[in-house]
C-alpha cells in the first residue's frame, strides 16, 4: 500500500512552524508497511488545496491530511476533501451534542462556523478528537482512502494512536509488530556496517533512524493473521544484540539514557549528585526530566565559574593553576567533591571545552574530560568530540556521562 | 515572484529526519518578499524527482530543491533538474581541483562519483560550499529559475545566506528589509490583538512566529533601489515598541531571553547565582548557552530533593514541613540561600510542579514560585501555567524566571 501526506498551513508555507506532523506520520506509516512515496505542503487555500488532494488521490492508496480543521474560516479541508471525493456533507447529531456541552462549559455560545466542526461527508467514520474539539475522519472508497486530521501536533498524534492506526492495521491484512532498539556510542554508519547484510532481508526488516548523538534500531515484521509477527522479531532481536552488546542500552521508542539511568538508580536505591562546568546544568536537567526525579537525583552543582569549582565542589587553586579547569585533575577534583559533600553514591562530573572558541592545540575545541566517582574511587574518561555547534557539544558530554554511569551500574565498566 | 520548495530524500519520507530545511526556506523567502505556495517531497527516486520538479517549474517562478547532492549513487538531484531544464552537464575544472585537493588533504582517492559533484548543468552559476564537498547551483530561464542546495542543514544555511541571498535580493529589483522584535510575556493572539491593524499595510508588512513561550514580530519594508527601506521601518518599529513596551525585550532573529540577560549582566559586572528544584539546571545551562558565561554566573544549584535544598541552601526544614518545597517561603529561602552562600549580586530560585503528577486543589500541576534576591531582600512571583508537557512548563519557568531577572536589571520591576 502506498500513501501521501498532504499538510495544510498558510503557517508552514511561511515557515513559522516546522512540520513535524509530517515526520511522525511517515514513521508510522513505515512502523504499518506503508510506503508513503510523496508529500506535499499547501496553505489555506481552496483552489491549491483542491488540487494536491485530487493529485494525492489519483496516485496513492492513502492520503492522510493534517490541518485546517478548526472552527475558524480559514479551516476548510473537510469540505474541500468531500468535494475531492464528490461527497456530500452531513451533520452528525453526536458531535453537534458533544460540541454544546463542550461550549457550554466554557460559557460560550456555539458559532455556526463552530458547528460546521459537526459536519463529515457521507459514509465516513469520525475519528474522535480527546485533546481537542474538532473530530477528524476516515473515508474508503474503492481505489483510494483519505483520512482527514488536525493540525496540532498533540491532537494528531492522540487521534492517529486511538483511532486511525487501528483501522490501518485491519486494512493492511497482515499482522504487524515493531521493535526498537536504542544505540548509544555507534554512529550511524557504524550500526549499518555492523548489521550490513541483515538489511537485505524482506520480513522482518530493518530501519535506522538517528537522534541526538545516538541511534535506533526499528524492527519490524509482518504475519498473517493468527501467526504471530512478535514471534518473528525474537531471532532477529538475539541477532543484533549478538553483534552491538551493551552499545544497546533500551527497548522501546521513547526510551533515553537519563530514563535508563534513572531507573537503575532507582532500583539500586543509589543517589547520583553531578558536578558540571561547559554542560551547565544541562545534565542534571536530563534527569529531572524523569518525574519522581529526587529518588535518584540527590543535587547538582553547576560550577562554570573557576571559583563555583573551588567553593562548592572544593577543587584546589594548585590544580586549576597547573592543569587548568579543562583537566582530568580537574574532573576528578570534581567528581570527588561532589560525591563527598552530597554524601551521594555516585558523582559525574563534565569539564570541556564546548567552543566555538577557548580551544588550543593541546586542548581543541570539543575535549571533555567527564569523571566518575564513588566509594571505589574516581575515574576519569577523555573525549574528543569534533568542533561545532556548542550546544550539541554539550550535549554529547552530557549522554556520554549518563552512558559511562550506565555502564558502570550494570558492572560493565 | 512565487517559489516551491522541493525536497529531495527518502529519509525525509521514512520520517527519520524532520524537514527543517523546508522551514528555514519558507521563512527566508518571506523576508524576501517572495511568495512561498506549495511544498513537495519526494525520495532518491528519478522518476517521482523528475515529475514534482517538472511540476513545480511549470507553476513556480523560483524553484529551489534540497537535497541529493553529495557524492553517492542516490544523488541525482543535479543530474535530473538538468533534464528537466533540457540542459548537459559540464564538467567545472575549478571544483575537480578543489575536490582533488579535498581528497588528497584526507589522503582518499577520488572516485567517479564523487568527481560527478563537479558537474553543472551549462550556463549554472555555481553555489559554493564551504561547509562541505558538494557545491549548488543557479539556473535562470526565460520563465522559471532552479537553486538546488544540499541537504545537510549547516550546509544550506550557509550556502542560501552566502552564494544564494545575494542573487534572489538583486532580482528581487526592490531592496528589501528586515527587523525582528522578540516579545516575552504575551501570547501570540494578544500580540496580534494589540497590532491588529497594522498588520492590514502594505509596506512594511508584519508577521508573527510563535517560538518557545515567546513570540517574534518580523517586519518588512521594500523600497528601490536608491531608497532607504531600512527608514520605512524605523515608523513602524517605534510604534509597536509605543504598544508593546518592555515586553519586547529585543531586536534580532536570533535575540534569547538568555543574552540579553546575560549581557546586561555583564554590562553592569553583575554576578548572578540560581538554585533550581523543578528546572532542575535547565536555566542554569541555558545561561551556558552564552560564550564566556563565567562572566556573569558564578554557579548554579541544583536542588531538587529536598535534603539538597537543606543542605546546599540552608533552606530550614520547618519551613519544608509547614509550606511544603513548592511554597513562596521554600522559594524564598532558596534564593536567599543561594546569595549569601555564594557571594552573588543577584540569585534566582524556581520552585514548582512540573507535572504530570503531584498537583493538589491549592497547588496543581503548573504552580510555580521564582524567588529573586539582591542586596535589597528577596522577592517572590507565582506563576500558574496550564498542566501539559513537564518539559515545556520547566522551560516556561527558566523563561519567566530570567524575565524577572531583566526586568530588574533594568529597574521596571
Amino acid at each position: 500500500m502506498t500513501c501521501e501526506i498532504v499538510s495544510i498551513g498558510t503557517e508552514l508555507l511561511m515557515g513559522q512552524i516546522v512540520d513535524t506532523d509530517a515526520r511522525y506520520l511517515s514513521e508510522r506509516m513505515g512502523e504499518l508497511g506503508i510506503r508513503v512515496l510523496r508529500r506535499q505542503t499547501v496553505g489555506d487555500n481552496r483552489e491549491r488545496m483542491a488540487e494536491a488532494i485530487k493529485l494525492a488521490i489519483s496516485r496513492a492508496d492513502l492520503v492522510i491530511t493534517s490541518g485546517g480543521l478548526g472552527p475558524t474560516q480559514d479551516d476548510i479541508t473537510k469540505q474541500v476533501v468531500a468535494e475531492c471525493l464528490e461527497l456530500t456533507m452531513v451533520r452528525d447529531e453526536k458531535t453537534v451534542v458533544q460540541l454544546q456541552r463542550h461550549a457550554e462549559a466554557r460559557g460560550v455560545k456555539l458559532s455556526e462556523f463552530s458547528l460546521q466542526q459537526a459536519d463529515f461527508p457521507e459514509g465516513a467514520t469520525i475519528l474522535l478528537n480527546r485533546r481537542g474539539t474538532a473530530p477528524g475522519f476516515y473515508v474508503r472508497q474503492e481505489n483510494t482512502s483519505v483520512a482527514v486530521l488536525p493540525g496540532p501536533p498533540r491532537e494528531l498524534t492522540d487521534m492517529f494512536e486511538w483511532q486511525l492506526e487501528p483501522i490501518l492495521r485491519k486494512r493492511c491484512g497482515d499482522v504487524l509488530a515493531s521493535r526498537y532498539l536504542k544505540v548509544f556510542g555507534m554512529g550511524e554508519p557504524q550500526v549499518q556496517d555492523a548489521l550490513i547484510e541483515l538489511f537485505h532481508q524482506n520480513n522482518p526488516t530493518l530501519a535506522l533512524y538517528c537522534g541526538m548523538g545516538e541511534v535506533t534500531i526499528r524492527l519490524t515484521a509482518s504475519a498473517e493473521i493468527g501467526l504471530s509477527a512478535e514471534k518473528l522479531l525474537a531471532p532477529l532481536e538475539k541477532e543484533i544484540r549478538r553483534r552491538l552488546g551493551h552499545k544497546i542500552y533500551a527497548t522501546g521508542r521513547d526510551a533515553s539514557l537519563s530514563k535508563v539511568v534513572f531507573e537503575l538508580l532507582v532500583k539500586k536505591g543509589k543517589m547520583l549528585a553531578l558536578a558540571e562546568s561547559c554542560t551547565g546544568g544541562m545534565l542534571a536537567s536530563m534527569m529531572v526530566e524523569n518525574q519522581g526525579a529526587s529518588k535518584a537525583l540527590l543535587e547538582g552543582l553547576v560550577t562554570y565559574n573557576d571559583k563555583a569549582k573551588m567553593r562548592v565542589l572544593g577543587v584546589r587553586s594548585d590544580t586549576l593553576q597547573n592543569y587548568g579547569a579543562v583537566s582530568a585533575q580537574c574532573a576528578s577534583e570534581m567528581a570527588a567533591g561532589a560525591l563527598i559533600n552530597s554524601g551521594a553514591d555516585y558523582a559525574l562530573s563534565i569539564t570541556g571545552i564546548a567552543g566555538p572558541d577557548g580551544g588550543t592545540e593541546a586542548k581543541p575545541v570539543g575535549t571533555i574530560f567527564v569523571g566518575l566517582a564513588d566509594a571505589m574511587g574516581v575515574s576519569v574518561q577523555r573525549f574528543q568530540f569534533q568542533a561545532g555547534d556548542r550546544t550539541w557539544i554539550r550535549m554529547l558530554c552530557a549522554q556520554n556521562a549518563l552512558n559511562m554511569l550506565r555502564l558502570r551500574l550494570l558492572g560493565i565498566a
